[in-house]
């Protein structure tokens, strides 16, 4: 692959902020931070008695990073800035290293045919100091409450705790809420304050995934008394793909609300792939080390070894790999119980472990060094995603005595990472019929003891190849609703291919709604703000407006001009769907606005006798805008 | 509008079968009837050891009428064969009218400047003999299993009944399927007989719309006891589209699944729009007539009157419509529940009515004739789709007094209904988070007596316009495993604009998605059968099936070809996602297989003693395909 000419450039990435909006920074309290959060400003509403009123504006949750901050100098040849740095060399808990510890990355780094596609700009990597534990849950358990927690804090709120004040009791009914439903014990019902955050991860009930060598990731949360978050994955394969391209859906996904990132390559030059996508992403990072384990021994499972693994592992954790999946629970005794089902073991990373196994005839070295596997982690601050190599691969395997088997060991394992402090999230199925979702979320709060869970989907059904972002968003939406933390993407390739920058938007775009409806349903503080601003602006015609609170801002008003493309159409009162003089919209706010003329509520209007005032709407002439 | 060059012609219909795919029609046993259906076949399996194993065809539910039957000749300008005729004739309580009975009707046939655009082979309307009742209901009620009843069970079994015996002990694990989580009272947990057709017509929890003047329509049934059905809506406004457009879109949304069709057009030519559709299409038809009636009046809602609303529910009665929208629950005491609404409303029924209703200080003429609305459903056997003129139109609104007191109401006409053996169902929401969808479904099954629920959506977020078909399915789905029998599709350009060709099928899929989701929940019989041959088809690689199994082919197809296009890759034993040396789903296979080899199953295998045969299978070199 000569990909010299095609190092990735700042032309090939999205940089303008989203339309309507622009980036702004919160100060911190207890730490020096600014928070980066999205601001959309609204048009004002032009009354139909002529007046005008303000429309406050809408501070959303922004993944985008310093790409969409037109003061900032995107290079994407020396990476992005090192926020955390300074937060992290404070602690006074780590060192530099002088040189990379893995064999493998000194290899990399001693061949010069690669230097064409490397990152330039390489840092040495920093490390625990001996005896030291650098994981936010070591932290968290000694009371500390990192700036990371603060920002978090401050980030989840989108300022919702400060707009009563700003309102200033104008609209205050944007401020209604449906009462939650949530699942979770433990779900605040006002704001979010550093005290809780820490709270959370010191329980375990949430992770913040934060590798001390990826610096430059904005502080985020995965737990479910928190906005439910949404994974992306991305990566080459051997058939397909380049650094380039990968570099550009990385950035392409954080614009578009991807909360984490996950480096699936299994193709050629993995480790200087990662390298550039570490360097200028704003988001955690996560990898399945068993991918490029296995690419080391040229893809024969029975070859690998817990060298070349640990190996993987520090190589991985000193470029800055924010979570790692690994699949620790394919026990030997387990996998006899997938051979009756319909497709087996669909896990990639299951496959390997279970093909090791039984060529080996014992426990994975995965399952029998977790101890020092923690000792690695905790060292950098790398996340366990302990993975579910035995998730049903289609509706007739879901719930099985696999899956179900292989969860229990999950939750023995999270006991012994926990007793590391080593921050810890259990991934989930897979394909899973809507009736038998619940069980479940509640199986793994139960036996993982309330660790934050990570689901694929679940697809709801199998018979919608091509479609499967939406079989799996109807599962997402509701397993996120019970309590997952964290949806693992899933774009309409699913099944068939590897996602294109289109299916990237497309999955992202999918999660972020059933992310958003799932934070809904629990009633997570101030979550339907955004929906009745931009329901007020649908009602009011405030076009603009709508496109702008949207989640996809762009493709909302490129269909909008499909039908009705002229400029005035984005100020009219009426739209394509019914024309100019039937609109149900525009038939209520008659209603309504017939009873202001009278000053006073419809309601009165009733009570005083509807007669009368009926006959005088109609002297008026019954129609206020024709 | 001028059309005379753009009539539709067969070339703008898609007529081929889908791929894989061929039309059968099975005989029915108590009457003379063939019921259509579209069986996949499927290639066999090469299994690893060089065996070739045979795999059935798998038989599916098919709305795409004759269009997809080479051997039917298709002519658009005479219609479709009257499959339902001679049903309807040998009944013997129709007959035929000497002319069309509305004003309107025959203005417009007498209206030769609309020559060019007229359906020409009209025929004249049957009518109910004087003092009858033709309504499937009316039959059921009687003990009478009418042909369009043994056609629906046959239909809805898609020849499950005769699996077992077919399949004769193979593959029989592929009719595995979960325990359902049904919430309707009486799902059948065998198959659908005629008989049990006949008695949920009976008790109301199912209609059959089968306009005596629709006989091209075959026969379906809208009930939670049978398969979750999808309704389509189409039309044109005043602003955009045609009559050739609209024809198009209506064999293009049968196509892909569409069970019933509305036709909502606003615009100009609507009688003769309609005509087109309703001649031209095999599935029920059901519009809003108040939107027909609007335009008599030009747009002026409170110029509207009982006479002119009369009139148009003859001339679409006669013309074959199979259901009406009917807003009859908007009462004069409901509406000022609405003015503190976020989004007032949003039905455009519903607005028409409350302005009416507020200009005249009084009770519709929907409302006040209902009884005699009832007398011409029963003389076509059109049934009512009573309407939720009051349904919230985002987040903040839902489940509020207005909606809910709206329900009630419709419940107390559900019943009038009844009393004339008129079939009914009932609309429903709109826009309700997750948490408070299921409220909406307990509420209706008992407010309105068990009567079908017909919801549209609901959507579970407000911030995704151009997304809406999925912010809706998840809703949807949810719904109609609680127990709604069908979903009133959402396409992208919900809120934005008028959906085209491309934006029907994207809605259509993704509301067959949402109801073989609740279908699965259900446990209907069956439903499972196709996932089970799909996951199996995808387990061994037989892409080809894969695609013909799914509810889009082409786009299965498309999207696998996108990253490797060569007829090779379509049978070959990996994939893009992963290439060709890393495989989960090829690992499992060589898991499985291993066990073959040695005669025993894994478990066995593992019993006796892995270790050895651990050896044994490295000795052999491990990869059995490489």
């Amino acid at each position: 692959m000569k990909i010299k000419d095609k190092e990735p450039t700042d032309k090939s990435i999205s940089l303008k902020p989203l339309t309507g909006s622009k980036k702004i920074y919160v100060q911190g309290k207890m730490h020096d931070i600014q928070v980066a959060m999205r601001e959309i400003s609204l048009t004002p509403t032009k009354l139909f008695s002529g007046k005008i009123e303000e429309n406050h504006p809408v501070t959303v949750y922004d993944t985008s990073g310093p790409y969409t901050d037109p003061n900032v100098k995107i290079d994407l040849k020396k990476g992005l800035s090192r926020l955390r740095e300074k937060w992290i060399l404070k602690r006074g808990d780590v060192e530099q290293l002088k040189d990379f510890t893995s064999e493998y990355c000194a290899k990399r780094l001693a061949d010069k045919s690669l230097d064409h596609l490397r990152f330039e700009h390489l840092k040495k990597p920093l490390k625990a100091k001996t005896g030291a534990n650098v994981s936010q849950m070591h932290y968290a358990k000694k009371g500390i409450i990192t700036p990371e927690m603060e920002y978090i804090a401050i980030r989840e709120n989108q300022r919702i705790d400060l707009l009563k004040q700003q309102l200033d009791g104008k609209q205050e009914f944007l401020l209604q809420q449906h009462e939650g439903h949530s699942f979770g014990a433990n779900t605040p019902k006002g704001y979010i304050t550093p005290e809780f955050v820490r709270d959370e991860v010191a329980a375990g009930r949430a992770v913040i995934p934060a590798n001390i060598n990826h610096p430059e990731s904005e502080p985020m949360i995965i737990g479910r008394n928190f906005l439910v978050k949404i994974n992306t994955n991305i990566g080459n394969s051997a058939v397909s793909s380049s650094i380039e391209e990968e570099v550009e859906k990385a950035v392409w996904s954080c614009r578009w609300g991807g909360d984490t990132l996950m480096d699936l390559s299994t193709g050629k030059n993995i480790h200087e792939t990662r390298e550039w996508i570490i360097r200028n992403c704003p988001v955690p990072i996560g990898t399945v080390p068993i991918y490029q384990a296995l690419e080391k021994v040229n893809g024969k499972a029975e070859d690998l070894t817990w060298e070349i693994f640990r190996d993987t592992l520090i190589e991985q954790a000193e470029q800055g790999v924010d979570y790692f999946t690994i699949h620790a629970g394919v026990l030997l005794r387990y996998i006899p119980l997938t051979a009756k089902r319909v497709t087996g073991i669909v896990s990639r990373g299951g496959s390997i472990m279970a093909k090791w196994c039984l060529s080996h005839h014992k426990e994975s070295f995965i399952y029998t060094h977790f101890e020092e596997i923690c000792e690695i982690m905790k060292a950098y601050d790398v996340a366990f995603s302990l993975g579910d190599g035995l998730r049903p691969g289609c509706i007739a395997d879901a719930n099985d005595a696999a899956q179900f088997a292989e969860l229990e060991t999950l939750g023995e394992l999270t006991k012994i990472a926990w007793k590391h402090d080593i921050q810890t999230i259990i991934e989930g199925p897979g394909h899973v019929p809507m009736h038998m979702i619940k069980e479940n979320m509640d199986k793994q709060l139960k036996e993982c003891h309330e660790a934050p869970f990570y689901t694929l989907g679940p697809l709801t059904i199998d018979i919608a190849p091509g479609y499967d972002h939406i079989t799996s968003a109807i599962g997402a939406a509701m397993i996120g609703w019970f309590g997952t933390a964290m949806l693992c993407y899933v774009t309409p390739k699913e099944h068939l291919g590897l996602p294109n920058k289109k299916d990237v938007k497309d999955g992202v775009i999918t999660y972020k709604i059933a992310a958003h409806a799932a934070d809904l349903a629990k009633g997570h503080p101030g979550a339907q703000y955004r929906d009745n601003a931009l329901s007020k602006a649908r009602f009011e015609f405030r076009w603009e407006d709508q496109f702008n609170l949207s989640l996809d801002p762009d493709t909302a008003r490129e269909f909008h001009d499909e039908t009705l493309p002229a400029e005035g159409a984005k100020v009219s009162h009426f739209c394509s769907m019914c024309g100019p003089h039937f609109c149900s919209m525009k038939i209520t706010q008659d209603v309504r606005d017939y009873a202001a003329t009278l000053e006073t509520s419809e309601e009165e209007a009733l009570q005083k006798g509807m007669k009368e005032k009926s006959q005088e709407f109609k002297e008026k002439g019954s129609e206020v805008y024709l």
